[in-house]
């Protein structure tokens, strides 16, 4: 394997991802639709191209971190793939529907190339300290070459095994987990507000105590405080990652009552015109219905 | 103040609360509907009564654990009140609404007595290993007296000030929070199963990252296995405090979707004969919907 890496994406999570590639030694190739966002990467070394087929090496590892099903279906065209080719491996990290990724493995199989998924849990910021979850799953062989790879960027890779949809499964019902944590903290929390209690004295306790996990000690803050600024993640992503979770979960005959409701407080957010905030300000919605 | 207490109430939690109280070097007068459970702890030195009534020490303090606002109200009727009198300090730990702790807390001040609230947040295993955590509120000089008193046996304790129904209102909070995680990795897992993935690998991979706190590692082992025995907590109870929920929110206008949600699993769950299990077993509602 050579060090070299083609990465496709740059956006917020994209970004961070590929500098610690290169931090960790790597030898990058980057793309990104808008070019300008490749300028930091490139003081740091990286070579930027302007299509993504001239990144890819044949026979190599490319990296992907795109926004939707759509974007890594156009740009994972079967040109590209052809040129990725034998022993070329696909390390995709885009939070997509687990279909997608079964059907581009199997794209990628017919050209002698494989397919990884690998979402990925961090927020930017989390990114940059290292302190991210991976996700894999696909093709052992595969598997056990990128693994080692994505381990110098985050604090654990946790393998899914040979389904290459199924780390794509447990990235959506994570970010259902989060999301409805958020509705949970928002009815909590306003619940306790109008009758007297502070929102911050309520997240205090209760994420010292029985929830003191990352996720409600973070996203905790932002509910108390309704601080929704700045963005990291997009409320119009987080309605895209619930419609998925809720196709996935229809396609082998699940009904989540709990996700109907998420993606409607998120359709809801939308409506009012949230869309200039953090997916944090789900939340609000419990505030709104309380008159407040 | 004396160091003897009155103890009225040994359920599941009464007892091990009574013992670490004992182990702490009060002494305690114990009474129980079905005295035949005070007998461990007679043989660790309480002192068993047949009336609630004769373990009052007039002045002194008393704690109540008991299984619902009736009981709560049918056992402190006035006449016990008026014998608790004057410096008498009521530390009520039940599962409550917030609305009777504060009309309790009236008949408490009119015989001179204080009502402090100071429900718990804790399993019987964990008021056994000493890392519950309680909130209080209720009356600034009682509670002072009460705080070194239950740190004794607890982990935390936070302190909600003044308005007698506001710790009530944070343990209903947390419990529904509790009750809603429940749901959500039902959904969560189940979503997993269906696509292939064991329930015990998606449970590993949160609670081990995004989800590493304690409700989730312990209740999610319980969904995850499907391991709703021994019974904990009564599903019932859990019904009764998400109702309890629900009216307090609805007393501010403050409409619960979620809520209303995990109240209809309760309600399924009870019907369906679940009255045997632990109330970890709202999940299967989801595994049901799936067909499994």
């Amino acid at each position: 394997m050579s060090e070299k890496i083609a990465f496709l994406g740059l956006g917020n999570l994209g970004t961070p991802i590929a500098e610690s590639l290169i931090n960790a030694g790597y030898e990058l190739t980057v793309w990104n639709r808008t070019a300008s966002k490749a300028d930091p990467l490139v003081k740091l070394g990286a070579t930027v191209v302007e299509d993504p087929m001239d990144a890819i090496i044949p026979g190599g590892i490319v990296f992907s971190v795109l926004a939707d099903d759509a974007a890594v279906e156009e740009i994972f065209s079967m040109e590209l793939v052809e040129k990725l080719g034998k022993g070329g491996i696909h390390v995709s990290m885009s939070t997509i529907s687990p279909e997608t990724s079964r059907q581009l493995s199997q794209i990628h199989d017919w050209y002698g190339a494989s397919y990884v998924a690998a979402p990925i849990f961090a927020r930017p910021e989390a990114v940059k300290a290292g302190v991210g979850n991976i996700c894999v799953s696909g093709k052992a062989e595969a598997r056990e070459i990128v693994k080692p790879i994505v381990q110098t960027f985050v604090k654990g890779v946790y393998d899914f095994g040979d389904d290459p949809g199924a780390a794509n499964v447990v990235k959506l019902a994570g970010n259902f987990m989060i999301a409805a944590s958020l509705e949970m903290m928002g009815e909590a929390f306003t619940m306790a507000e109008k009758n007297g209690i502070s929102r911050q004295s309520i997240y205090e306790m209760l994420t010292q105590t029985l929830f003191a996990a990352p996720i409600f000690q973070n996203y905790g803050k932002i509910v108390a405080q309704h601080a929704y600024e700045p963005v990291a993640f997009r409320l119009a992503l987080g309605l895209k990652d619930i419609k998925l979770t809720l196709q996935t979960a229809s396609d082998v005959n699940v009904p989540m009552p709990m996700a109907d409701l998420i993606k409607n407080r998120f359709v809801s957010a939308l409506a009012k015109g949230r869309d200039n905030l953090d997916w944090g300000a789900l939340a609000m919605g419990a505030s709104d219905d309380a008159g407040l």
